[in-house]
C-alpha cells in the first residue's frame, strides 16, 4: 500500500460523508459513492454544517455508479447494515488487490460479507462515536463526538493486533483530526458498544421515544440497566468479559447526553429498513449458542420483527 | 338473604350494563349506578342490541348519585379496577347489612378494597367470558359469549366452597340465561384468566395492534406463548397447579377468535387509564413474593407504566 492512501466510501450519508469530508480536506484522495444524491453532489459538492457554525462546501469527488470509481487503497463502508448484501457487487471494484476494507457499522457480523468477498485477513472494522444527521441532499450536519475504535477482523472473535495497516489508517484519520483507539479484539468492542445500542435503539423504537424520557422513568430505566446486563452476559458467553462497572458507565453517560433520537428510531420514522439482525438477531444467536440467556433481547428483537415485517 | 335478591350495579359499562340488563328482565329488582350518562337512561333507558339483532330499550332504574339507591342484597362491582378506590364510598350505601358483593373484575387483589369495606366474608368475584361494547351513552352493544366464573373470596388464595348465598346469586344469573360456573379456588380462577389477559392485553398496547396479527407473525406468536408460560410460573408458585396443556388451549382459543382488540388496548386509544396494577402489578408482587420469575411480565409491565405515566 502506498503511504497516500486513496479512499472509497460506500455510502455518504451522515457518517460516511463526515469521515470522507475530514480525510478529503486533510489531502487524502477520497471518492465518494452515492445513491440518490449522486447527480446534486457532483455539480454543487457535499455540504458541511459542524455543530454551529457555517456551510462549508466541499468539492469531491462523486460517484453515482460504482463502475466509475477506481479502485482505492481502502474502502469504507458506511452503509446501513441491512445493505450489505449490495457489497459482493461493489467491493471488487472499489478495492485494490492488496487494498483493505474497513467496516464502519455497529452490531456483530457486519464485516462477514466483506470478508466473503475480499477474504478475512483484508478487512477491519470500527466503532464509531458520532452525532451527525444527514439533513438533505449532500447536506450533513456534525453535532458532537466522532472518534472510532478500530480493530482488525476474526471470524472466530479472538485477540488480534492491529497491524501495520491499520495503524497507517489510524494515522490518516488521526492526520484528519478524528481520534483513533486501536483495539485488540474487535468483536470485544463490538460487544461493548451493544451494550448501549441494544437497549437503547430497540426501547425507542417500541416506546416511541428518546433517550432522556427512557431514563427519567424509573421503569423503563431499570429496565434498560438489565437489558443492558444481559448484553453482559451473552458477551461473557462468548469469552469476552465486560467489567460490571460499564454498565453503570453508560448509564451515566447517557444520563449527561442531551436527549437523543437513536438512529434506528430515525430510520423506523422514514420508513427504512432497520438494522434488527445486525444489533440483535447475530447478537442473540452467538451468544445463545454459546450457553448465554437473553429473554429482555430475545423479546425486544421479536417485539421489532413485529414492528417492520420483511 | 330474601328470595327475590336486589341487585345494585356499581359502573354501567359494557359489562355491567349486559349483566344488569339481563338481570332486569329476567325479573330481579335491579338499580344502575351511572356516571356520565345518568340523565341520559333515567330519560331513555338502557338500549342493548344483541349480535345483529334490534335495539331493545329497558326503562331501568337509573341513578347517577349513590346517595339515592336503595340498599341492596348483592352489589355488583363493574367499575375498571382503576376506580375501586371509589369503592368505600359507594358500598356502604348500596349493600344491605346481610348482603354481598360480587366483583366481576379481572386481574388479581380486585377484591381487596371491597373487602376492607363489608368484610372478607361477604365478598365474592367473578370471571366474565364476555364480549361487548359500549357504542354511546346508555348503548350496549352485546357481540359473543357472556358465561362468568363465580367464587369466594379468600385474602390468602386458598380453597373456599361457594356456599349457598353464592348458589343462590348464581341461579338468579343462570335465570337471566347467563352460564354460570362455581369455582373451588378463586385466585386459581384468577391466574387461569391472567394467561390470556397478561399477554395480549399487554403486547396489543405497546405494539399497537390486534390479536389476530400477534398470533399472525411467528416472532409475537412465540412471544406471547413464553409470556403464558411465565403466567404459569407464577400461579405455580403461589400453589395454583395450571396444567401444561392449558398454554396450548388458550393459543387455539385465540386462534379461532375473530381479530379482536383487547379491552386495554381500547382504554388506551380512548386515553382512559389502564388495568395495569390489576392485571400486572399485584400478578408479579404475588408471584415474585413467592419465589416465582417472570422476566418479559416484568418488562411489559414496565413498559406499560412508561406509556401511561400516572
Amino acid at each position: 500500500m502506498t503511504d497516500k492512501r486513496s479512499y472509497a466510501i460506500i455510502g455518504t450519508g451522515a457518517l460516511g460523508g463526515y469521515y470522507g469530508i475530514c480525510l478529503h480536506r486533510s489531502g487524502r484522495d477520497v471518492h465518494f459513492l452515492l445513491h440518490s444524491d449522486a447527480d446534486f453532489v457532483k455539480e454543487n459538492g457535499l455540504v458541511l454544517t459542524e455543530k454551529d457554525g457555517p456551510d462549508n462546501v466541499y468539492n469531491v469527488k462523486a460517484y453515482g455508479d460504482v463502475r466509475e470509481m477506481p479502485a482505492c487503497d481502502v474502502a469504507i463502508v458506511a452503509l446501513k447494515t441491512t445493505a450489505n448484501c449490495i457489497l459482493p457487487e461493489i467491493l471488487p471494484q472499489v478495492v485494490k488487490p492488496d487494498g483493505v476494507v474497513l467496516v464502519l457499522q455497529n452490531g456483530l457480523g457486519v464485516e462477514d460479507a466483506a470478508a466473503q468477498v475480499a477474504g478475512p485477513d483484508r478487512v477491519y472494522g470500527g466503532l464509531c462515536f458520532l452525532c451527525s444527521n444527514k439533513t438533505g441532499p449532500g447536506r450533513i450536519h456534525y453535532v458532537d463526538y466522532g472518534h472510532i475504535s478500530m480493530g482488525r477482523y476474526r471470524p472466530d472473535g479472538n485477540d488480534a493486533p492491529p497491524g501495520d495497516t491499520l495503524r497507517a489508517i489510524a494515522a490518516d484519520f488521526e492526520g484528519a483530526g478524528i481520534d483513533v483507539e486501536l483495539m485488540e479484539n474487535l468483536e470485544a468492542a463490538r460487544w461493548r458498544k451493544l451494550v448501549w445500542n441494544i437497549p437503547y435503539n430497540g426501547l425507542s423504537v417500541i416506546l416511541r421515544t428518546t433517550t432522556d424520557r427512557l431514563m427519567a422513568d424509573p421503569s423503563t430505566r431499570g429496565l434498560v440497566e438489565r437489558v443492558m446486563r444481559e448484553v453482559v452476559a451473552l458477551a461473557a458467553a462468548r469469552g469476552h468479559t465486560i467489567e460490571d462497572a460499564f454498565v453503570q458507565k453508560m448509564m451515566d453517560y447517557t444520563d449527561r447526553m442531551t436527549p437523543y433520537r437513536t438512529s434506528m428510531m430515525i430510520d423506523f420514522d422514514l420508513g427504512r429498513p432497520l438494522e434488527i439482525d445486525a444489533i440483535y438477531g447475530e447478537p442473540l444467536r452467538r451468544g445463545e449458542s454459546a450457553g448465554g440467556s437473553a429473554p429482555l433481547i430475545r423479546m425486544i428483537y421479536d417485539m421489532l420483527r413485529f414492528l417492520t415485517p420483511s
